[in-house]
């Protein structure tokens, strides 16, 4: 197994925003120095695939899994805004691991929007005091797992599947629908109870460390008070808030792994790549063909992220409005996570092609695994189709209808 | 002559930003009612071409002459980003009235930075008092003005090419090259100074009243005090953000042209449009496509007004710091700057060709002239080439190396 | 009215196809000295808009209305793909020209494609004969014209828009529903017969010169031998080579647009244009960011050009296997054709709008009206939505399905 | 080692070109069943890496490397028309047994241009006899290759990189500069001569069994009438006909990924996708964003087809010159293989990403390895920068200039 190394004080990108001193320990800044360290094995990580058990422990180890748990339950008490720039930040390292991390998150923001106090209030206590991380087994597109009623606890059977996260975990938001109505049920258990299997079983061109396998639920017990029903899936505006937060947690990922394509393409312009003849340049980074593309990809990063930004303070201030936020709130932050979605994930898919034109031939050597910025980002960026999230931006525009709640937009 | 009408409480559009209500009567919401008129006019003023007249004169009388004047000149103190709104307000209405009145404003900022106290004082009260209009005759490419220094006056001779808004102005702000040292002399004086002639030589396919046309000087008398000497043309950081500022005039006119483009489209698509037959839907709305199209437009348009709007944060936070601005400050707001200007730019250019696939073929009749979208943005974007915009945030991100002062950076 | 100047041995442009010799007085070479004299007056037609009556009657002396019409009615027997070359260099000098021209040739194609022989073979000899220029009032899409028997003749009355070329037509396509059965009728009838009035309504942005505005039947007497009934409209698969040449034609029309804003973009970038000063190169052709722009036209308009002669080479082998040719074949020329104006239409919207960046501001200047390709583009690309054409080759390609023939496809 | 299955009378794709029928065992008939027979092991030997050995010894087997020998030496004497469809066809199914196979072709071709009949007469027929397969050891942006002169022998000493398909090779093209005069100087030898050691050094993002690895040369002897010093390397404008092959059989692999891209995108679309359940459509093949989509990539292949065709053709009429071929003629092929070149690269790359965008997320199993076309693709269009490609047709816009000839034009 390969240690964590957290190189001390090593300097951010020039091209970052600027970090906090070395004093002040903040969240962002960890999230800088693990994210440094991550990048350091992320080509390995990525060739071998797998549960990256050593960066899950070192996550849980920063406290970082608490980062979006508020102060009384012993979190940091961050905002979103501040949340999704750690996962974006981890992102910028290792895709897959900006992934588990940010989903993470999710299923914390689960059990607070879809739970009662009495359940999340325990929930974030034990998760900041013993550092739990959580997986997700609540693929809402896959039917197979259902649920039957047994007196005062419930019985899960069957499958789900793009389970990310789920292997080494010490707790799984799951689901399964109600034999006899259909109802969804989500509930909070810990992945150790007697009947689930995490299988092993993800592999995929990209986000290759996300363990997206499958979950099996053989005779699963839940008690009642492990359901989310008070106030229940999608059941308010506030409720509906968590398909936002994925969406824009996916957002921030796709920017990560952009910024994390950008920042090696110009790394290996400025030290491996050699001008081209007709360039008739001495260096690289003259050749104007080149320093044009550098601007086309600025002005797509740019454009995403003070869109992926403005979506996280919406976010936040729907989120401070809790159970009196209406349907049109809620529907503003719709609008501004739809857009920053579509922008990131086009933005991205063409630096992530692109950045070899301009990083040169040798940037392809195979040991670098440099493909794995399209590979990781072309995977992720399949969660839900882009073309129905420009239509629902486009029933916007004609009708003023906000996006319909649902768990994709 | 037409008259102005400004409907009293007409509302803005759906798509607007919410209007300040009719009672506070602020600066915004002046705008939008004047913008609200000038609509109604823009299409047959564009087939006339020539000065707009009673829309400067409308303008004069709203007091928006003096929005970026501060109060204690008898202005409105409005902030940049509350300037460039109400730039954009009246470009969503009509290209060319956004452009004169946005280069007024630049004309006023031009005396605040290149000139002394003493004299933009005055200028600024007697331009709030007095509904002063300012035009343009500086263009920094025609070197044909040339001046000479008459013991204590200068004169200038010559001519100057794209001088929008000098016809029907009050003041000038106009540049020659001295003689002997080729120096360049930005001088403030009255348009109506003996010598100065302000042709009607503007005919072009777009942008067609902003009387961009030639001024010729002929032994035009220039007193010292009317010389922008102190501190001088682009000699400090601060007076280095002038060009930075004239070009998010023009991001915030491209981006006003696009929304009214826009808002057309909308109009046609929703009001005019029949479904095309193999779309087998029973309203142009319901057509997937064209849903995708809005869409589309919606994006660019939200990372287009994003980053101007950023773009103007940071403009103001550099103007607040005066003389103590600093080359890095002033080069973070320049990248901002470009970024806007580069995205509104392509995204504009889309939106007022696509426009019409979505309008569809009605919205091609001549005495609509939606066509006018386009020209004048194509018109206004030819400023300066984008290409070389993207070189320079290309430097930018290769070489960290701030866009270097000049009158297009 | 202007005189029709064609120069004797002007040389076609460096670019073009290498042109006939002049002893050989071709129609290709008849073809390119009309466009080079119809080219000098565009702006000026443009901005006048009505009826070429001039150019109209130049194209009638020219011999070259009977272009497609076979040797042996008096024509010149030209092939589809020369007689598209044909229109394709009219519309190159002036859209409107080839829209007319193209349309002429399409309704000579609708009397031999839905008539009999007896009819058509007629009209032949008389329009070789008499050089009659035939119209438009066909619109699929218009529903207002009816028709009813009366014994041994029918009574046509109603209103038909888009009726390109109609005026000053001698003879008219024109179409109306059977009040009873609804069945399409289609006949030809010469333009002067009582009832019928075309009116001088067209006036669009774009296209100004096609007269394309509305014809009215008032009791218009129409015979049944002038009723192309055997076979009739889009009745077998060679009936329904029709709208595939329809189409054909308005690809070469959008080509020939596109080519024409090329040569006058590269006009302007040689002979007006001033290199950037940011570019330090001498010569505005050396400018590394035009020359790579002008290597993407010339991707593009190569890309059309040579699918578009596919298509009329399949075209052509169609038409040869007349009553024979099936369904398949038939759907081969609706993929091919559908593939090229595809193409021809996002390239040359793209040429159009970007021609500006490489020629300069001083293109845009109001007397060149160069805006026109853009206009006269964008106004005939709506002729049907791309998007369909686009989901007709999406169902070839998943459901090897031709597309299913219909007036636009 | 896998076997090679060459299924009888497996039907090509229904959307490939007709093939000819089983009984005639056309090359092209051979080609498609070869790369039948590839397909199927594509993904794993793409995982493997190394040398296709069994794939290339059925190249042997198959007398396919005659397939571009005259009929005199002992080949099929295929035009370059033919010889490329070929290169095409086994690209589509593998790029990397596409790029060994169209580079064996080249060699044979160089020897044909830069040698004397003497030299290439003997090497055709030994080839054509003993099924040799040539590799390259030539690259030209290499410098580290030096040849000294000793008598009647030259030594070669030094390396080459990039040297695809040198291994498992009877021959190779291999260069050197002379250490004195720096003239470049091309043999060609055995790969199997004293002193010449060709690395598995190969290890690459895309095109993976290319073995495009480092040769390096120890005291190599080198006879001289090894050399191809008559003419001479880019000596006289039909040697000059190298570089132009060189450039479209790039091409025609990069069309044979992107139909192999196309190929799988179109087989999980139909047969593993699931439809979106906002689509509100029963078949994903009939969601009408993926039929659009389907329709641009149609459109984009058949540019690049046709326009590859093209290039073909007035490659094989410029080849028929031989030694009378004129710079303008050669200049001529160079426009249309730069011009088929960028087409296939741009639409090659858009098809490989948005592949996935219709296949659904399943296309991204690991096992399957979907993501190789991309990779394959992105690779082998590092071998020169489209940018410049497009600069050249500039120029040739601009100033009728030629591309210059050289090993990259």
């Amino acid at each position: 197994m390969h240690a964590i190394q957290v190189p001390p004080g090593a300097p951010a990108s020039p091209l970052s925003p600027p970090a906090a001193t070395a004093a002040d320990g903040t969240p962002r800044q960890l999230a800088q120095q693990l994210a440094q360290a991550f990048a350091v094995t992320a080509a390995e990580r990525d060739a071998r695939g797998g549960t990256p058990k050593a960066e899950r422990d070192a996550l849980r180890a920063s406290g970082l899994l608490a980062l979006s748990i508020p102060l009384r339950y012993g979190g940091h008490g961050a905002s979103w805004r501040e949340t999704l720039d750690a996962v974006r930040t981890v992102g910028r390292a290792d895709g897959s691991l900006g992934h588990v991390f940010g989903f993470h998150h999710l299923m914390l923001a689960t059990v607070r929007l879809f739970g009662a106090p009495v359940q999340w209030e325990a929930w974030f206590e034990q998760t900041a005091r013993h550092q739990w991380f959580w997986g997700n087994a609540l693929n809402p597109l896959d039917e197979r797992a259902v649920s039957r009623e047994h007196g005062d606890w419930r019985e899960f059977n069957g499958q789900k599947s793009f389970c990310s996260g789920a292997l080494d975990s010490e707790m799984l938001i799951a689901s399964a629908r109600d034999a006899d109505s259909g109802t969804l049920l989500i509930a909070a258990i810990p992945t150790g109870r007697s009947g689930i299997s995490v299988a092993e079983d993800w592999d995929n061109i990209g986000q290759r460390q996300t363990d997206s396998g499958t979950v099996t639920f053989k005779k699963v017990r839940v008690e009642h008070h492990e359901i989310l029903a008070d106030p229940g899936p999608l059941s308010t505006p506030f409720a509906c808030l968590r398909p936002l937060l994925a969406q824009l947690i996916l957002t921030n990922i796709y920017l990560g792994i952009s910024e994390g394509a950008f920042d090696d393409a110009r790394h290996y312009t400025l030290h491996e790549s050699r001008p081209w003849h007709a360039a008739k340049v001495e260096r690289t980074d003259d050749d104007p063909y080149i320093l044009g593309q550098y601007g086309e990809f600025w002005v797509g990063l740019e454009s995403a992220r003070v869109l992926a930004d403005r979506a996280a303070d919406r976010l936040d201030a729907a989120w401070q409005r809790g159970a009196a936020l209406t349907e049109a709130q809620r529907g503003e932050v719709a609008l501004a996570v739809a857009t920053a979605k579509v922008c990131a994930t086009e933005t991205g898919l063409g630096i992530c092609t692109r950045m070899f034109d301009v990083a040169g031939a040798r940037a392809t050597h195979g040991a670098l695994r440099l493909d794995r910025h399209w590979r990781n980002l072309r995977t992720h960026t399949l969660h839900d189709p882009l073309a129905y999230k420009l239509r629902e931006l486009g029933d916007w525009v004609l009708k003023q209808r906000y996006p319909t709640p649902g768990f994709y937009s």
